[in-house]
């Protein structure tokens, strides 16, 4: 995600990082050449006269305008709630820990001191390795051993044989629970507290999922992509005879909002990437283990993480 | 679903797979057809000129695009409603399985090796067979048998007899609940708890099958479909005096967005189908089944299905 | 509500049922009739010539967009919530059987053959006539006597005396849940599940009632009927000068969409009426009576209600 | 809230009441008259000819349609999510009568002949008031005494002194909520389903106060009017030499639309005011009052408000 | 956030505080100035003409209004949400109020007086602390010490020196009703209900960070800011032919609504800064005060926050 002030006045078209001006780039210039080539030739192919006028594009500007705002729409909404439920596994976590320090019945108060051994703990600590087992499913990349500390060795073995990591982590979440139950360390009534929050995190992992495995229709991008193909190519044609030589330019800036509005929504559609308009799930992982082991005292407590050339990841 | 990347450049136009055209290339051709004979006769019928400019298109444009747009948000909110109703079947049946194994009391951890005669199985098995059954029923299709050995041989005849499948899977999800309270080996209070849970999987079933039974109003389509006929059936008369032997080929992009935003709409209306489009129930009820197999480790667990010919079914 | 297949082609065009066109033809005839009037005139009121161009259609058309779609968005959204609420009491419905039969302890499972001396029974069956009273409530119709059977003669006189009938039957469904934990047949935790049930189905109800008697602000209809028809009377002085014997043809097009989509959103914005594009209320309660006297193994379940005419009501 | 049918064609013109025309006639009238002086002087300024055309106007247009668009939406969406709130508070009131009549113990069944000294009853009558209190709040007029018999003389003379009087009426309930638990009235697991109704009610409340203090953004009616004025007064330079003494008419016509879905905004923006758009709050209180009394069998039960020459207060 | 009735008619004009006028001043002066020289040059450079018309922007206005209504939608919708967060912690936090006195057990009721020794107090005197730490968070601005009395001295060094101040309150919340059960003053199921209300706030004030810490996606602002820019500052040259010396002053209301709706846009986007259009954060944290301070019949009450110049902050 880029987090950056808006440059003022003129210096805003000198941005490239965050642009999505590289990414259109190649279809941009085999479009103006075109335009300049119709422009020389003034809109002929060979000895025919292409008849074309602005009005075929007024009528053709109208499923486009539907076909943009749509996509745009959609993708941004994608993008949205890709934020909202990572916004959710923030605050169930924090939730988690409260109600594990504060529904759990144990002499003495939870601190990171006790370690793995205390139960309240080894949950708490088990919600920070559940954020970063669904980052890592969504960005579908291995898991790294330095969150290796926060689990029992056992655990983290058979962690390493499940596909459906977080999945795994919320089923051991129940097993604990069933024993805090059988110790007598909880009331019923206050494993209901819990279980709701177990349940709504998992609710968050699965909808990330659905996000990640369904894409906007694909016959959808494929008309949008086809229509704005078509009349940003053809419009050089209608254009040339009524402003000439500015033909190249107003093109230019035409096929320039279209395509990069359209590669915008290609980059935001699917927000759990690593490009530079998506989510900063890192960021947001390391929040998760910031607020829940200063939750716990824990002497260890690591920095958030920081944009690098104004980019978060 | 397709599932595939977007092909680059100008082979976005070969593709058939995904696209809508199969489906409006007869009506697509007849308006060729005509536009072409439109451009040959200069917009003579006979003898009698069709006086019609590009002005009568620009007002129609605008309650066409009211419909369009109209249209399609309704089609797109109905077919991500529908996966979302089964993005929560999936959350639902993950947070099921874990509160059968952590809130019900029994001495040993439930695992599959224990069979149907273990209530906590055979509620988890059950709730496999729910995602099917709700997928045939709202596919309108027979039961395959090759769950058969997820429920007792008993209750699988009895399933056969039911006309609403999913309802009475859940009633007997109610039984074994009820039959867990009277042996003590649940707390009401948690019951309160796996009941939330049914009624959420109820929920679910429910409104897709709204979904499937209430189509956007008829009067709507029946509209637009005449405007969009008239609007493109008419169109060649329009330009012909203005662009000449382009006619055809802007009629062509014109009707083929309309038509083809239409056709869409039509098929993502009804997202429970098979057309290719449509929501991937098969792939879903099967991550369902890997899912919670696996939470009982089950030594049989089902590969996820993969896309055929890049089609997701 | 009207349910068929969309007719292919140019069968489009011979369709009445379904269509919107009675409803408007009046109008749309005096509309065609000064179209021609002006046509043969060639936009002179005896001597004067009325001077409109398409430029003021243009610029009047901005409002009526925003009207037109603003007016349809928020119909759909009234016929669409309304659905919802249907779909919701259907699944409480469902609900409310099943923690019925699960969580009120007896000896023996609830069968209709217990009759309505056995509390379950009574409450389940209640829930039938529940939904039949919304929709007579919701459609200011008497009550028929046919679900007399399923309450007890006592509560069916009262149930005469009340004005909001839905109401009633609620309070007496807390009656009965009162009962029940006097006699310890349910746990309180338990209570509060059904309890929440019954809740939800008030606020189905109430919902509906709010849908029913708060119509889209009067101002807007009429500020949008005003400009409607001030547009579409006008049209033809300003297409005659440029489009000349074709202006009646164009401006029955134009006014067909106009006031199609007005009288359409008339029909949806009240949703539980019994015009063709409206709920089919009587098919949704038919529904929750077959769904719940199965769930009872009741040997009389009445047949799913079917479309007549392609119109299910 | 104007409650009438539509009327049929031409009458449609003839009505003021409901109509924004009263309000915006002065703008309207000076708007009028200078396009009259202007098309009489053919649109010149002493000997300085005004040299506008009809497209600065397409132009501007443009972000006109997105401001009024917004405006209109915003605007409904407040005066509809006011509705759903008074909504909730109705069936959240009588789900309220229902738990304390089925889930707190007493003898004998609530009916109103116990009188103020039964908790039920006094908890029941002052969820009336609640309704009352917060509509006199909304709208900035003080509370009639009509109700005094439905609290104890005490507790009437502390809600004279409290600024906030629905929250003061909740507190109260919490009290004798507090008071049911100390006298074994009501298992704690009961207490929780009370409280969360409470939490609604005072949820809506709260919401409603939010619409109530906060208005759309200044800035944005700022730039809507300025332009909107622009516009429209400079509407006539740009149409007189095209359309000539039509012009008036279509200005007229257009600054009707403009300034009409302006001054509605206005209205609905904020609902729970008195002007004729409004929401009829005193029908929904009324509404209220008649369902809790009806629910304790009460010998008072006061008539519906009706629509006095069509509008509902 | 401006606080004033709308002035009426031309005194709009003349408003600067509430306007966005000054922020966009200069940008709008260099703007008239070119637009006056191209009309000087008659849109020559040196000896060449600009071959503009009018369509090219016509063509370009297409994404541009879709970009500007985005923009426009998401900015207000993030603004109308982070209201609804302030809605929702003023409301939970009178329900928590509530709640800690009705169900939690104590010999005598709640009241200031009984101090901070008093648990009931110390969690309510916190809650309002909650509010105002969370406000400065989202303001980045340290503690005042003005609320130093509602908390104990040692809970206000411990808060001093954590980052996340709204949490560490929460996770004290926790303590205080974890002692609340160890000594029985509270029922395991009513510790439910008010843990709910714990996390609901703690919901809010998480939803609020989301809001603070995740922009609008950058490359929307820049592809929005070039077309904007690209678009007024080419104005004048495809006007100048058609409207001569009405050039400057059409470019400057054109340019007037584009830059102003994007300054805007840029202004409410991040509602819980100190801009004029922001949040009054203040009023909202003084209005929990009194709410809180008032349900424990406190003598010391402060006044509510009253607009400064038309602008409460």
């Amino acid at each position: 995600m880029i987090i950056r002030d808006r440059p003022s006045g003129f210096r805003l078209f000198l941005l490239l990082r965050g642009s999505v001006l590289p990414r259109i780039l190649p279809t941009l210039i085999i479009n103006i050449v075109i335009a300049t080539l119709v422009t020389w030739s003034h809109g002929d192919l060979y000895t025919l006269k292409i008849t074309l006028t602005t009005i075929p594009f007024t009528l053709i500007g109208l499923p486009i305008a539907i076909f943009l705002g749509f996509r745009n729409n959609a993708a941004y909404d994608r993008f949205w709630e890709g934020r909202k439920l990572w916004g959710e596994l923030v605050l169930r976590s924090r939730n988690f820990s409260r109600q594990c320090q504060s529904l759990i019945e144990y002499p003495e108060p939870a601190t990171a001191r006790l370690g793995l051994t205390d139960l309240r703990v080894r949950m708490i600590y088990r919600a920070i390795v559940f954020a970063h087992a669904l980052r890592d499913l969504l960005r579908q990349q291995p898991m790294t051993n330095e969150l290796q500390a926060l689990l029992t060795d056992a655990e983290w073995q058979q962690l390493a044989s499940y596909s459906n990591k977080p999945d795994f982590l919320m089923l051991r979440m129940g097993d604990d629970l069933r024993q805090c139950m059988k110790e007598g360390r909880i009331d019923p009534c206050l494993v209901v507290a819990i279980d709701t929050t177990l349940s709504a995190m998992t609710a968050a992992a699965a909808s990330c999922e659905r996000i990640r495995n369904t894409p906007i229709p694909f016959s959808y991008t494929l008309l949008l992509h086809r229509t704005a193909y078509i009349y940003c190519f053809l419009l050089p044609f209608g254009l040339v005879d009524s402003i000439g030589f500015m033909t190249p330019f107003v093109v230019a800036v035409v096929a320039y909002t279209f395509f990069g509005l359209d590669a915008l929504g290609d980059e935001i559609e699917e927000p759990f990437g690593t490009a530079s308009n998506d989510l900063p799930l890192d960021a947001i992982c390391r929040a998760i283990e910031i607020d829940l082991r200063a939750s716990l005292q824990d002497d260890f407590v690591p920095p958030p993480v920081v944009p690098v050339n104004f980019c978060l990841t």
